[in-house]
């Protein structure tokens, strides 16, 4: 399979460059580095990454900025920078591939547990992979061709916990590779219209 | 308690009015009729409405539009709709809200089940339904002064048939005063963060 990875050059992006391309044809693409250059938050910029790549099996995004803070001082500024880049830069990935993805092909995307298992700061996060979930959820039942759409939900990986542990007392890392399987799963598998939780469960 | 619902000329907001009307003051704010008017799509209203109305106890909205349309054509600007409107709109309602409303007061906000139970046409509100979901279970855990915050997700009411019907075949509805136990038991109950099916329930 010729699979287009956005984020490659990510904490999560690399694990999964490990586990897929060990198997298959990995286009990697980020901000600044890679073998292509994408802004996701900027769908002109999605346009131009479809038009060099070409035709391809599987595209899977790890890639996607949020703003973290306290909730009282959130501006519409901040809420904005969610928006625009994870939830509508995914979602762009998704509608603008569209036109090249081939027969029976796969999108999978990035969310988190923020939503269902919040933290303080985290109310935009929280916000926009509630919506991501939802847009898989209702892409899913309409994708044409056979092709399918997923979301991995991790919970934080060990190798973020440098950067975000903080953030995150009491919340059980996994290792990067552990994240990795739930892409591995909604590209080589067969189901669609899911949310793959990696390292934590929804209890409510 | 004074209870400021906006979308009150709505098929579920006169619901509202009805159940909570008997109990509490509630001030009707639309966005051309009623006690006040609001575009809850631009911020700079919501704080004019907030500025007339003073404070308050509870903000219960039914409000918000979302376009509808088949997924291959979605454009986004069409996506832009339910963003700026449908979950923009109610998540300013709160953040522009905190100022006026009193210590212990609460919100209520209205999503749906299109996230969870999806149909064809209904894209752009499965994402805006989830994020709002999202949303809300952000802001419950950081909300100040004893505020409280929740989503009320009704099944398709029955007054709304003769319009939508089309588009939920198979779904059971209920009737808007039905969904209305929901914004009674947000604003008259104690929980918080919690999403109210009304008429349908997630089995996923």
């Amino acid at each position: 399979m010729k699979i287009v990875l956005v984020g490659a050059s990510g904490t999560i992006g690399k694990a999964v460059d490990a586990e897929l391309g060990a198997r298959h044809d990995v286009v990697r693409v980020n901000r600044s580095s890679g073998d292509f250059q994408v802004e996701i938050a900027d769908p002109k910029s999605i346009e131009r990454l479809y038009a060099q790549i070409g035709a391809f099996d599987a595209m899977v995004n790890t890639a996607g900025n949020v703003h973290f803070g306290p909730f009282e001082q959130f501006t519409g500024e901040q809420f904005e920078v969610g928006l625009r880049d994870k939830l509508m830069g995914q979602v762009n990935l998704v509608m603008l591939g569209l036109k090249h993805i081939r027969d029976g092909g796969s999108f999978t995307l990035t969310s988190g547990l923020l939503n269902d298992d919040p933290i303080r700061e985290g109310v935009s996060a929280a916000m926009v992979n509630g919506g991501l979930e939802g847009f898989v959820h209702g892409a899913a039942i309409v994708l044409p061709r056979g092709l399918r759409i997923n979301v991995v939900s991790p919970t934080v990986v060990e190798e973020s916990l440098p950067a975000y542990g903080p953030y995150f007392r009491g919340t059980k890392a996994v290792p990067a590779s552990e994240a990795a399987l739930g892409y591995a799963k909604s590209v080589e598998g067969a189901q669609t219209g899911r949310v793959y939780r990696i390292g934590w469960s929804r209890d409510h």
